[in-house]
Parts: structure tokens; C-alpha cells; sequence
């Protein structure tokens, strides 16, 4: 059984030595100051409360799953004493305002913290963290009084919130969604509608649940223009906190998934049930995106840790599987073969998991200072911060969780026979993988959000910045790592005449747009992780005290470059191909 | 849910008008003549069989699984019926030898039949499937007895076998293996020993099972070149052929799985069990590639099923489903959206699929040509046949099966939430799609015997004749399709120095084999279906009868060489990067 282990060096080689996160935490203004000592004892903690707590109800969830009985959903053993764990220690607050028990710490700290949790034990980890993006909402959006009523409760792990966005007929096109509310004569409207897909949309693990609902008003136009957002509470909330009458929702059905067992998929039904509107009329996708970018970088932690727990699984499996002899002689004379770890094909497999997990941590952190620095940061940098932030969320969200399932199908493949069949609990991370590449807006959605909205529409701002640090980085990596830096160069520029030919076409042809995207996306994200390995390879060079921890990111950066850059070619070339390539099929030439 | 329909037209176009079956058969000496009358009824049964006994109790396999109770394996609703109607139909005996009740057919007759029962219900399959193993080594290598008493048995469907290889340290090393035979004086072998993941191992649908086993007699050289092949039937057969004692041979368990939980993988427990040696002494290896170098083809032929039922879930969805308007203006105004195929990147995936489907049936299809010709062909060129099998059977195995799960994932992609959940039968396709990936030898298995065994130890010979056939290709487009043919030329000469390149730093370290098997074997699957696409785009072109199907092949090759072919560069590109960049980190160096 694999143990797990929270990878707490690598993230304070990625915190402090490439993203020098002491300086950060210091230059940011109005939260609590966060000191190295604060955040290595909440990383600490964070570590000892996933290892002891969350991995081992892992292969319950998934194997148990959740039960639904009279409308009553029941999680798989060790869930709930876990999230009471949770609540007892105080990890609900963190972010929160401190006006109504938060501990206003800056968000990174909180999506650090969660590293660890998601990656020990991501189903249950999504209770908790759907409360995340409801605490965005109210804190953002929400009334004094709603603050007072509901943000506490969430802030202090009473209860637990939910996004209710998807209808059957309603997927990514969340516009088509039907759910009605009625405004009522004090104030409250009356919801009506059928909402699917809902992740811990029902549960025992605490008294109520806070449901954020998106739906339309009577006089609502069509669209997304025409929708408003409202909390839903699954029991009423009398004026003094205590909790009253059941409302009129509930859930008729949980789904049968492929993965992510540990958490309930519910089909939630509300008939006439009363609902809060949170900000303004018609303002309901607004407010919901301030839910969703959070949320979208959640997911790409959930790609990563599902690349970190395949890590480790995979490598002590190679250090101790026995098969075959080393092409070029016998390493392990004394025993039956050797480690699998002599083959060179399971180190193309571990190092391209390594490059891509590690790489990812490092984007998926200095995204997450840019959102400190969006909202904490110097009003000067403050743009500037959140224009990065926008730019990478879409790459965070759909390369990690594309990586990640890419990842764990190789440490199945690690694993031979023996990863195919559930006893070893890889192909468990490759069916609970499988959905991060689908819900919170999928690849496709985040491609296009990426490239139109990101790069296009803003001529390139942020990606233009990026670049200059690309070669600022290059720059700096040509003594010590000429190789590495001149690669890196190149690819700089090319990312640019990249996004400017796709811009070109598309002037003319929209669908030029739609036919680039996920080969551009994709090729963004092997961009920018080629920055963080020479960035990474640099301070690895320059270090006074080389172990082979630092040898190791110094021979990946290499590998990463060489191995899996080329990829980036292949999508480049892809796209180039233009539309035509894709739309001039008639709808008949698809059959045989 | 999804119908399932035999492709019989794409079949027949690949069957006839690009590889000119008609012809092919007419030129086979000592096997069944076989006309296009003949080979169209025999392809529409398998094709009514399939749609109405199999696929109906394709989700049931998955549902239900088998059960385990004493001993005794229950298979899923439905399948001992179809086991039933498989043997009174007679399609046990399609290969075998006439003497022993077999009908004769060459082996690609079986291939191409069996193509819509394993597309219909993988699980299933596997039952009959396994029998096709130990019908090719009773065949080659079993005396006339043997044929008597179990040949004629499993031609005529009232039994089946199985191939009993993996211990549980012995996996791709199957020199390892520790299973004893001990001769016994009348001849006969007592059998020790456990097996694990038997497809097929124990089940309900008939009276027997013969184990084809691979053990060691007591004075056996250690590795491969000490293993003997037995066969070890469940119940032992007394001479008049009746059924007599129940043998030494147990199904102590049976695997929970990832998918394929139709068909049931056992754990076989030997005990003295009686076996009957198959073959020389230590001549077990070379027996047991004879099974495997078909099951390898029937395994290929299985990642072909996968793409071809997820195709079938994938292209009527993105029909119907409709999200969101066309970025160049809506198609279906007066619906509520457009359909998704409108969206150029549902295109990408839907061609993505069609085109490494379509292009791989040509593939296998011409491999199994190539098998017909290596047994009946005529003399003189049954050995350059067998050496193209040889070279091509790696690359059908692992580029098929590999090519099947992304398309898997394409489907599931396509379908979006609603892919994730179990309802619509596409998950299923990528959890059965997976095993595909390791058994009858994993991908990593595969590309070294392509690139060590079937290019570099021959001097590249099946490789330059493929090659030569590409560029002869390639002249013959030169005038219809200019564009095309000159994409190919060019690819065909790079194929050849890219195996020279590897060879010639292989001379020196052996290592570089390992470390640029698996692109090498990747890209050898892009170019091979590089040519199949001209070869289609060609007789598309010339065709006098152009309709959506042909115009569908010629937007398709456009669309492969453009967009898909990329994708071999990135893997020329990194296996140029050499060993280096994965033999140099030390063990250590990995963990983090």
C-alpha cells in the first residue's frame, strides 16, 4: 500500500527559492502578514492533517462511495470525522474577513494549504472546497445581513456551500438555463427548476448546506444577460442563526460516475424553494465568475495533486519492481532482474511525470501571487497582476488537468497488469482524474477563454509581459545554462509570432479562432512550464549546496526541454493548419 | 443509447478498393477459396451477430461483472447465450485445419469477422477469442493426439482455452517464471504453480477449459531459454473423449478491475495438476509466440473496436446535442443552439478519431493480407510477407491500442459531464480501452521488439520494402495530389534515416535502443497510417461514383497529414535528444 507523503520539500524549493515568497508575503498590503515561520507551520500542518486524515479514507470513497436514501446522502467511512477534523482546526476561515471570522489570510496561503488535501484525498476535499467559491461570492457580493447570516457559518465550517450552474439541456452553454425565481412580496424569490451535476450538493457532514444557484428572473432576457444569482439554504435560518424549516430542495439522485466516488453528484430538484438574491438582477454570471476563476485554479491544484500522487505511486514501484536486465548489463547482479527503474522507458515515464508535476507546481504558485497581488498588491502592480492572473487561469486550469491525467495514466503503465487491477490504487487516480478536464469549464472552454478573451481581445497584454520575463529569464540562464537559455529565447518570440498569425486569420474567419485554441492552449502550457525549468534549473545551478535533489531539477529542466517541449512543435504545426482543415467537411462526410 | 452498427462500408471500401481483397484471395494456394460472395456473407453474419446478441450484453458485462462463488465463475446476463449462438453458428472452426473439423479459412477471414464482435463486446470476445491461441499452437505444434482429443474440441466451440503466461513476479519477464512440471512415467507432466491475470481463466459457457501452460520441467536452463509449454485441461478427457475427473487446477480469485469486468481475469492455482507437454522440451517460448504473434494482431484489433464504438457514441451526440452558436453565426436558428459539431474544436476530436480509425482498419487490415499471405501465399513471397507481418504486428498492437484510448477519450470529451457518468456507455470505452495498453505485452514491450527485433537485428528489411511501397505511393499521387504525395515522399525517406540515426548510436550503448523505442514505435503507427491515407485519398479521388463517404476520405487525409501528422515530429524529435537525458539522473535525483 502506497504511503503518502506530502512533497513539502519541493514546495518550499518552489516557494522560497524560485518565487522568493518571503518578499512577496512582506510586499503585500491590508491582509495579515504572513511571516516564513506562519506559513511553514500552516504548510506543516496542512501536511500532518492530509497524511493522517484524508489518504487514508481515500479508497473509501472511492470504494464505498456515497449512498442516497430518502433523499438523505451518506458519505464513506472516515469522511466525516475528517471534515470535523477540518472545521476543529479552523481551515474553513482562513480567507476569509475577519469582520465575520475569517482569518484574512492572502489566497495563495489557503490554495497551498489545500495542495496537500486535494492530493491526498481529492473527493473529499471538494466538500470543503465548494464552500471556497461561496465564500468568494458572499464576501464579494453578498449584503451585510446575508454576510452576518451565511458567510460566518461557512467561514466557521458549519456548513458547507455549493455552485448550482448546470441544467441537462445546460452544460457549457450555461445561457439556456431554465431554473425560474419568482420575487416575493418580502424581498425573498421562490426557485423553481432542476439543477444537475451538482459536487457535494448533499451530504451528512454538517447541518446545512448554503446551495448558490444561478437562475432567471420573470423579465430576464435571454442569455447570460439574463441571469441572477441567489443562496439557496437546504434548511431556512431563523433571525437568531437557528436553523428552521426544511426548504424546498432536494436531491433525487446521485450519479453513477466513472471516478470521484467520495463525492456526492447530485441531481437537486428546487420547487419553490426560497431563495436570496446575492447582487444585482441579471448580474447572476458576474458575481459567479468571481466563484469560478478561484474554483478554476482549485482544479488545476486537483491536476496537479492527482500528478503528485501518481509520483508517488509510481516511483517506489520502479525502485522495488523486479522485471528484466538493463539493456547495457546487469545492474542488480544479485538479484532475479533489476529495478525497472534501470529501463529507459520507465524514466521517460517517471521524468516526464516529474517534469510536468514539478513544472506545474511552479505555475500553479506564481499564479496564485498574482492573485495575492491582484488584490493585496501595490496599487500600482495591482493591473498588472490580475491581467497575469487572467491569462494563466485558463492554462492552470485545463494543462494541469490534462498533465495530470496524462500522469496518471503513466503511472498505471508503471504498474503494468498490476495497475489495471484496483488493489494498488493507480487506476483509481486515472478514473478520478478523468472529470478535472470537464467540469469548471472544460479544456475546450478554457482554450477559447484563453485565446479570445485572454490574448485577443486584451492585444496580448499579459501574454506580451509574460514573454519579457521569459526573456528576461533567458537573459539571465545564458551564462551558466546557454542551451537552456537559448531555447528559451526562441520559444519566447515564438509565442508571440504564434498568437499573432491566429489573431491574423481570425480578423476574417471566427472559426479560425475555435480551430486554434486547444492546440494553442496546449502549446501556452509547455511555454510557460519551459520558463519554470530554466528558472528552476538556474537556481539549482547557482546553489551553493548541490544534493541530488537539486541535480535532479538541474537533469529534468534538461529532459523537460529536450523530451517534452517538442510537443509544443507538434501543436504549433497543428493550428497553423488553419480551419479549413476542420470545417469544410459537411456534416455527411463524418459518417461511414 | 447508443445503437451499434457494423462499419461495413468502410470495411468494404478498405477491403476491396483500396487493398483489392478480390484479388488478394484469388492468390492464396492451400487454404478455402474465398470469393467476394463468400467473404461479404460471411462479414454481414458477424455483423448481425454482433448488433443483436453481443452488443445488447455489452453493459451488462460491464454492470455485473462475473462472480467467483466455490470456485465456479459466473459470466454476465447474456453471455453464455451468446457463447451458444457463437458455436451453433460454427464460428469456432473458421481457421482451423478441415482434419480436425476446422473450415480452413485464411487467418484474416477470422480477424476481419471477429472485428465487429470485439467492437460490439470487448469482454465478451475475450471467451472465443483466447481459444483462437491455443487453436494457432495445438495447430503448429500438437501431436496428432492431442489434436484429436482437444483440437477438434475447441474448433468445434464446445470448449475453449486460455494462455497462461504471468506469475505474480513475472510480468513482461516472463523468463522468470517459477511454475514446475515434473514428468511422470506415463508420459504425462504434473503441473505446479500459480498464475495470474488469465483472461478468460473460468467461466460458465461450456464444459471445459484447456490451459495452455508455460512451466519448467526439473532440469530447465534459468530465463526464457528453460520454459515448456502444457496443456492443462480443467477437467481431464478419457480417451473415448467424454469428460472424466476435474483436474488440479483452481480459480482461487478473480481480479477487481479497472473495466473489462465482463470478461474474468483469473488467479489460477496448480496443484499436481496433470499436463501434456505442447512441443519440444525448453521449446515452450517459441510456442507460445506463435500464440502470441496473432493474439498481438487480435489485441491490435481490439484498440481498432474501441475507436469504432466510441465513434459511433461520439459523432450521432455531436449531432444532436446542442451548446452554444457557431462563432461565424448560427446554423440552426431556430433551435435553442447550435449543434456542438458546428464548434471547430468537436470537429478536431471527431476527426482526430476518424482519421487514426479509419486509417488504422487499413492498417490492420493490410497486416492481415500480409498473414495470408506468409501461410499461403506463394512461395516466393511468403518470406518477404512474414517479415512485413513481423515488422508490422508491434505497430498494429501498440499504435491501435494506444490510438484507441485517446479516441475513447475524444468520445468522452465530446459528451462532456454527461461522458463522465456511467448512463451513457462512453466511460466504459475508455476503462475497458486501458488494459489494451499492457496485456499480450505492453507498448514499452512492443517498441523494443519493433525497433530492436523487426528493424535494427534484420538491417531494416520489412522497414525499406514498407518504404519503398510508401514512395511508389507517393509518385502514383504525385499528379492527383500533389500536396499529399510530396508530404509523404518526404516522410518515407525521413522514416528510414531516422531508424539508421537510432541504429548507429545504438552501436554503442545499448541504452539508446530503450530510449528511443517507444517515439520510434509512435512515430513508425503516424507514418504507417500516413501512406494508408493516400493510398484512401487516392482511390477517393480517381472514384467516378464521389459522395459524402469519399469526399468524407479526402477531407479526412487533408486533415491527417495537417493536423495529426505533427505529432511524429515531436516524437523524431525527442527520441534525437538520445539517452542521455534519461540514463544520467541518478536513482536519488527523482524524488522530491
Amino acid at each position: 500500500m502506497t504511503e503518502f507523503r506530502a512533497p513539502l520539500r519541493d514546495g518550499r524549493f518552489v516557494l522560497y527559492d524560485v518565487l522568493d515568497g518571503e518578499s512577496h508575503y512582506a510586499s503585500l498590503e491590508a491582509c495579515e502578514p504572513v511571516t516564513r515561520d506562519v506559513l511553514d507551520s500552516i504548510l506543516d500542518a496542512a501536511a500532518t492533517f492530509s497524511e493522517q486524515a484524508l489518504f487514508p479514507c481515500n479508497r473509501a470513497g472511492d470504494e464505498e462511495g456515497c449512498r442516497l436514501t430518502d433523499g438523505v446522502v451518506t458519505t464513506a467511512s472516515g469522511f466525516k470525522a475528517a471534515f470535523d477534523a477540518y472545521r476543529e482546526a479552523g481551515w474553513a476561515g482562513m480567507i476569509g474577513d475577519p469582520a465575520y471570522g475569517g482569518q484574512g489570510l492572502p489566497a495563495s496561503i489557503r490554495l497551498l494549504a489545500g495542495e496537500p488535501m486535494t492530493t491526498a484525498n481529492m473527493a473529499w476535499t471538494m466538500y470543503p472546497d465548494l464552500s471556497l467559491s461561496a465564500i468568494h461570492a458572499l464576501g464579494m457580493h453578498g449584503t451585510e445581513a446575508q454576510k452576518k447570516k451565511f458567510l460566518t457559518r461557512l467561514l466557521a465550517g458549519e456548513w458547507t456551500g455549493t455552485m448550482c450552474l448546470t441544467e441537462p439541456h445546460a452544460g457549457s452553454d450555461v445561457g439556456l438555463l431554465r431554473t425560474k425565481a419568482e420575487p416575493q412580496a418580502d424581498g425573498s424569490y421562490t426557485i423553481t427548476g432542476t439543477k444537475i451535476f451538482i459536487s457535494a450538493g448533499e451530504h451528512d457532514m454538517v447541518d446545512n448546506i448554503l446551495h448558490l444557484v444561478l437562475a432567471r428572473l420573470p423579465d430576464a432576457p435571454a442569455g447570460t444577460k439574463g441571469i441572477s444569482l441567489f443562496i439557496v439554504p437546504k434548511f431556512l435560518v431563523n433571525d437568531d442563526g437557528s436553523i428552521g424549516m426544511r426548504n424546498g430542495v432536494s436531491c433525487t439522485r446521485i450519479e453513477e460516475k466513472m471516478g470521484l466516488h467520495g463525492n456526492a453528484t447530485c441531481e437537486l430538484v428546487f420547487a419553490d424553494a426560497i431563495g436570496y438574491r446575492v447582487g444585482a438582477e441579471h448580474q447572476g454570471m458576474r458575481c459567479m465568475f468571481t466563484m469560478m476563476n478561484s474554483a478554476r485554479l482549485g482544479v488545476g491544484m486537483q491536476g496537479l495533486g492527482v500528478m503528485e500522487l501518481a509520483y508517488q505511486h509510481a516511483l517506489p514501484y520502479a525502485l522495488a519492481r523486479e522485471q528484466m536486465r538493463s539493456l547495457s548489463g546487469p545492474k542488480n547482479p544479485d538479484g532475479q532482474a533489476d529495478p525497472i527503474i534501470v529501463h529507459p522507458d520507465v524514466r521517460r515515464m517517471l521524468l516526464t511525470q516529474k517534469a510536468l508535476l514539478e513544472g506545474g507546481r511552479a505555475l500553479i504558485y506564481y499564479a496564485a501571487f498574482k492573485s495575492d497581488l491582484s488584490l493585496y498588491g501595490a496599487d500600482a502592480s495591482k493591473a498588472d497582476a490580475e491581467a497575469l492572473l487572467s491569462f494563466l487561469t485558463p492554462i492552470v486550469k485545463a494543462f494541469l488537468t490534462e498533465a495530470g491525467f496524462e500522469c496518471a495514466n503513466h503511472a498505471l503503465q508503471i504498474f503494468g497488469g498490476h495497475g489495471f487491477i484496483r488493489d494498488n490504487g493507480v487506476e483509481q487516480l486515472v478514473r478520478d482524474a478523468r472529470v478535472t478536464l470537464i467540469y469548471e469549464g472544460t479544456t475546450q472552454i478554457q482554450a477559447l477563454d484563453l485565446l479570445a478573451r485572454k490574448v485577443l481581445l486584451t492585444q496580448g497584454k499579459a501574454l506580451i509581459a509574460f514573454i519579457a520575463e521569459m526573456k528576461s529569464c533567458a537573459a539571465d540562464a545564458r551564462q551558466p545554462l546557454p542551451d537552456l537559455a537559448a531555447a528559451l529565447d526562441a520559444l519566447a518570440e515564438e509565442w508571440g509570432a504564434f498568437a499573432m498569425s491566429i489573431g491574423g486569420r481570425a480578423a476574417t474567419d471566427a472559426d479560425e479562432l475555435g480551430a486554434a485554441a486547444v492546440d494553442f492552449l496546449m502549446y501556452s502550457g509547455y511555454a510557460a512550464l519551459a520558463y519554470f525549468w530554466v528558472r528552476m534549473a538556474l537556481v539549482a545551478k547557482r546553489s551553493a549546496h548541490r544534493d541530488a535533489f537539486l541535480d535532479g531539477k538541474l537533469a529534468t529542466a534538461e529532459f523537460y526541454m529536450r523530451r517534452i517541449l517538442p510537443r509544443a512543435q507538434a501543436h504549433r504545426l497543428a493550428a497553423e493548419a488553419g480551419a479549413a482543415t476542420l470545417m469544410n467537411p459537411a456534416p455527411e462526410a463524418f459518417a461511414h
